[in-house]
């Protein structure tokens, strides 16, 4: 069946136009203006929206089995809120425990997430190393779509790798043509501050943040930048949430280096008051790592996201309700540790982005999908309106205004941390796959459609790597 | 009469696919794979090239009246020149005298130009200031199709605004959506340099480079950034060529000011050595303001292309011959300024871009056209491959090698300051509104056939930036 | 007569230690433990205090005649002001109307100066150029001991000057042996804001600050810089109020340019939120250029003076009453510009750095005395607590408190910008030239005591500079 | 006896001025114009020389075992042939092997050093953790005057240590009252890369650059530094080489970090093309770590020097004879780290610094013996010219030559890094303990009688740094 979109105003990364898309057998089948409806399209009028790709997040983890439970949010419920907010896919985490197979794991996360109602992919973790997991890259990388590698660097004596691991570990990933990405918190440091506090009597959520102060990931995103360079491989760090490490990323580029930096809306517009909130459930609700910063740091996030710097956006959607966060009652490093908002994610932006004047509509769909699409190499299939692309759009309200409420949300969590936040800009409609999943309110999704993608390796800046590191060897920054 | 490209790779800024592309009417009428050919179609074959959009060089000076002569080339040899390298438009420069008004130099220019052989636009120079200037920007921007005004800190005595003027007409540039851009180098102090080096006794082309050194290009691209962000303008720096410069750049997109910069290939590839060439000749060939500079600043320059920062390449394409260059024999600052290069612009780029790995051939796409039509506003029309856009296109031979020389190049000077460096990528075919125009080495151009380009004003950023402005005004930058 | 000062802790820029010191004939006589009181010797019990240089003030304003009326505070009631808070000398400026000689507008500063109650002496300010101006720079720098003199970068159609006059002036000082400064604003940006913001309706003391952003500041202070390296020249930046100028600074040392900077103890403590005030007579009070500033830009000032990266500390004390200010009570471009504080200069700094932790008591006596002293070349007459030095002292009582209010001050204005301010730290005992003229709230300063200072040109970094200068010519950094 | 140095020019840290200087009982008596000298005092001539603090080098190796081997300067020889070179000081390294007693181990080394000719002083570093190491770091600053201690974030498998263990050892020294100092390289990296390159058949002294490249200094200064910040401890980085670590230094002081480092001459003046000899023993004898660099690194370690961001110089004196370095001759990581210089130190910083203009003699002193006398709490007992100051003295001769080598030098080596290098300026007389050693060319050492110098804990600055920290807690950097 086919579906033509009328009337609207297609956004790209590119530009803005007026135009009609039809899309049929789950692609777009074509765009220009004044189009004739093929016999039985269903016709959608776009009139005062803009079309734009569905939004991508790269950073989410549903269902996640962590800290002794696991995320509220399964793959189903999550994809679904996902969609309700203009969201088209989602890239989750496989996470092996220390030891395990990676194999394995993405086989038992692959097995959950079928069923999510929107497309999706795996970064899968490395947590430990052997020949085994050096192996398992490979095979993951070659016959399993999957691009890109996580690496956490914090959460010492559960999944953190050290120095050594990470050059093993980019090393491989550089030559599987697949992308290393990082948690970037000096671990030991947390650890010993986590100690420190603990020993001092501070046990309440407030001790979450001053356990892992600004310069702990500062340090750490300069490390990890620093190990790319030795290699000559590119970097992704993940949830970008202080000017240090927004610095030691522009740095890095400023000297030729290929590194990507990924926010998180709420570390744009929620700052680290939240933690002094007396009462324990609102303050541990927004215990996530690296945590909410001193609000100075949000200007340099929005500065990095406006000059290109930092590239995407995404949520670290990993849902723990009360009374799992309730765990840490008497000790903070026991709080779950992780926020939802997914659903809330393109609102969020295009209020205090487009709004606000910081970015042009293009460019929110840059950092909200194109980009994503781009560095993850799945563009133009995804982040892309043109033909033959996958028919994963959102018919964008640009003036229509909503407060955000735990009361009215479709996520699985009890607690919204942008809780009565007006927002102007929402999903009117979102298109999956050619189908509208999400309308005007009223949320049509299936249990099980969503697809797994693969991402192939070698996106196309590897190739301007490998010619860059044959001259520059085994330094991958200009000389 | 219809042109079908058949068997190529396109590129984009964006990607790179294998597609047909269909021009007819001096349009890209249709891209697809293994598209038929209509009736009376040319077939043009595009098996091993890439096909791209064709070069815009922001940055020329075709028939230049410049200190007591006229620069060599004209709008006619200028441009065709331009096309035999893959260059399929300028935007030149009106640049009125003192006092002049700018709206018949702008016809002036406009007569010179209409012998063209490709497509051309003009920024106009903004040199004095008085209620005609400010009424007579108005008329350029609404009628005439001028989204740009320049502003030269330099030449003292000639050309010259001080930051006044800089302050009045960014302010009315604003206004109607037009982008300021600045050549950056602090006059006073070249002046005062100048003076002081001819009393000791400089006189030689190594005088040149040594009354302007980086730091007079730094301070003058931080002022008029600072000028900008005073008022919530945008700013465009036309040859970036210091890493003072640059970083300035850098300083202020990462505080959110939305900053451009333009860097010359020979500035990428060609230091101040130059200028040490005991033969007058030859030394002063290569005299042009900004001057080039220690080899250092090439990495800055380059990893500026690379990491987004600066976004633009231009030829600063002035020629002037020995005999002209002479009337500075005994005297520095006679030495006619400028050097030329359009010819060699893309192949420059490619050979030292995307062969030596530090651009992938999208980027390249994005700093010879794209980024440009972008800045200026004609994008899609130019520097894309859409259906519809004017078929504007260079077919690509990545692999192919040739020689640079004045013996062999089709520009009208008589030295060329890449002479004798080979290069691989070059123009296999031009394209210009639909018609082949360079082919295999045989030049096909017509004179006359170029058409003035309208740039219509407020391009898609200065909604955003009016958005800004109201919130944080007066300054614009993100607080 | 001989003073014998008993039982203190001698506090210097170096080091700490316990000892008397013996005043004898203007000078110190002697410095070591338990000293034997000569004959006739007046003897001061300094158990518990701290023997430091006495305070020096490098940047005051007594009696200058400016926008229209002239400051409060003459030669006398000031130093007398600054005694009874530590401070053993200023230096005050001689500011030549335009076109007016140097040499004898110093003479009319130096008949109004001979009512001094402390020693002073002046830098003399460029405020336009001639033949007679560049001889007379020559004479005062040779016959009448004036090492410094000073540009002012703003106040345009008053005493601006422009770049050419810099370089004009900055060459001829460091001819001299002079160093040259500057006050770092862009006068023509602020001209321009000011005519915009009147032209607005914004003619309250708000104004003020927003016609003189810090960017405004941060640019003139990077041309200064630029402009003073590029003929090998040092300068001094008075009054840095900001983090852009601080930057520039700190960029311009760490290429091993000899650039100064001084800060005002009001800019460390007190922010823009000021000029908020409706009570027009209140926000006038703090009418001064560089104006407050956002709170932030007080953590980069403190980490300048922490670091070295900024030198010494001043006061711009320029008083003004109530009844002065009100000449811009409709308009704030007439309110003169200016406050006071000597007297409270080296309260606030001991307690806002000393006692809380930022500095030792040696990095305090280092800013507001010894670094001065040695950039201006007096030192160790002054500055130091060195046999031969100039017993110009402070008995520092590091513990005690007091509650800084006009109702208590020395000082001859109606205000106090510290009003209400408790501080820990104060002057038990001033002594000046060997006798006490403040001695537990008792002030026995007389008239014309005070001397005029020669400070001789070529201070030791000149040698360097000049062979530095003859390896590197013409820019003065490190290559 | 007493010694009169007779005719002199007294230069210190803060100026120069001419004066006599009586030396008694192995202190300065008296300074000042014209003495008399006591009865049987012996007098020495220092017409047309300077008279200054004696040089301190804090970091040398003397008799060090490592890698296998012993270093060949002894403590009698090296103390030796640093008076000869105007050296009075030095302060060694305590290494204990992994697991072994601090305590041991440092009275091992006092052993050993029994035989030295100059006074002495030990940092003792922090190989391994345990109760006991926190227990004898204790017994060390309270009892044995040792007041630093030092940390390797290289040598992986060996002295090397990890974040881990620098948080709970700065820590500890933050509360004796101590300065922590590390040797900054990531030792996991360079451990990688020296496989890695062995792995691809690189084997000679060229791989040891190539394993440490600069960004490994630069990320391991950074991360030291961050963790200092992060319990508010201040921290000295030994042999600082590179631009990055220079920047991280001077990054931090900006934010109010008290941070120190430290320079090496030879890194100074020599670079990395020494490793492209195709002598085996010619390249070896370079190799150091961190290694010798690209020329530009040299700039800022000059500009770090001039501006104050960088404060004492050493020479990591670490000499090993070719013999000993044949032990890597195919396999470079089995070269002995080190090289000598100790006697060479002054004259290539006065040459290098003085002679060009970078530096005031004030400079040169307060960068060769008063930084690191104040660092490390021994002024003004050292480091300074003062009555009750050692009498530790150099008398310079600034405008005689000498040409380096290793056929004329004192060291126990058989090479010498700078051999063939002319010098102007070089040590006439050193005094030691008020008694000649070293005149003109005379070397008169006594093995045994250099003395350790205890180093009190608590210098100055740390009652600044706990009154800050316990405003700022735990972070000790401005807010």
């Amino acid at each position: 069946m086919s579906l033509l979109i009328r009337g609207g105003e297609v956004v790209t990364a590119d530009r803005r136009y007026r135009a009609d898309v039809l899309c049929e057998g789950g692609v777009i089948q074509a765009i220009g203006p004044d189009m004739e409806a093929p016999a039985g399209a269903e016709i959608l009028d776009a009139g005062g929206l803009l079309v734009m790709p569905g939004g991508i997040d790269p950073h989410t983890h549903m269902e996640l089995p962590f800290m002794g439970t696991v995320a509220s949010e399964d793959f189903y419920t999550g994809t679904a809120a996902g969609l309700a907010g203009g969201n088209t896919m989602i890239i989750d985490f496989v996470i092996p425990a220390p030891g395990a197979s990676l194999l394995e794991s993405y086989k038992t996360w692959r097995g959950w997430a079928e069923k999510a109602a929107a497309d999706y992919s795996f970064h899968v973790a490395v947590t430990h190393w052997s020949d085994q997991v050096h192996e398992e890259m490979g095979i993951l990388a070659r016959d399993h779509g999957v691009n890109s590698f996580k690496h956490f660097m914090a959460y010492k004596g559960a999944i953190m790798v050290d120095d050594d691991i990470l050059l093993r570990s980019f090393t491989r990933a550089l030559e599987l043509g697949a992308i290393p990405t990082v948690h970037a918190e000096n671990g030991e440091a947390v650890a010993f501050m986590q100690k420190s506090l603990l020993a001092q009597g501070i046990t309440g959520p407030e001790g979450h943040a001053l356990s892992r102060p600004p310069a702990v990931e500062g340090e750490a995103a300069q490390r990890a930048i620093t190990i790319a360079g030795l290699i000559g491989a590119p970097v992704y760090i993940v949830h970008v949430s202080t000017e240090e490490a927004a610095s030691a990323i522009a740095r890095a580029r400023a000297a030729g280096q290929r590194v990507y930096g990924e926010v998180l809306p709420q570390q744009l517009v929620i700052d680290e008051s939240v933690y002094q909130n007396k009462d324990f459930a609102s303050a541990a609700a927004y215990v996530m790592s690296p945590p909410f910063r001193p609000k100075h740091h949000q200007k340099a996030l929005w500065a990095g996201l406006m000059s290109g710097q930092l590239q995407t956006t995404a949520t670290d959607h990993c849902a723990f309700c009360a009374p799992q966060k309730a765990a840490g009652k008497d000790n903070f490093t026991l709080i779950p540790n992780g926020t939802a908002g997914i659903e809330d994610r393109m609102s969020v932006l295009w209020h205090h982005g487009v709004v606000s004047g910081r970015l042009t509509p293009s460019e929110f769909v840059a950092i909200t999908s194109t980009n994503t699409a781009k560095i993850f190499n799945i563009h133009p299939r995804k982040g892309a309106v043109e033909i033959g692309a996958d028919a994963d759009l959102v018919l964008w309200d640009p003036s229509s205004s909503r407060v955000i409420s735990a009361k009215t949300h479709h996520q699985n969590i009890d607690f919204n941390i942008y809780e009565g936040m007006e927002v102007t800009g929402l999903a009117a409609t979102t298109i999956s796959q050619g189908k509208i999943v999400w309308h005007k309110g009223d949320l049509r999704t299936v249990k099980g459609t969503g697809r797994y993608i693969d991402r192939p390796c070698f996106p196309p800046t590897f190739e301007a790597l490998s010619k860059l590191n044959a001259a520059t060897k085994p330094v991958g920054v200009v000389r």
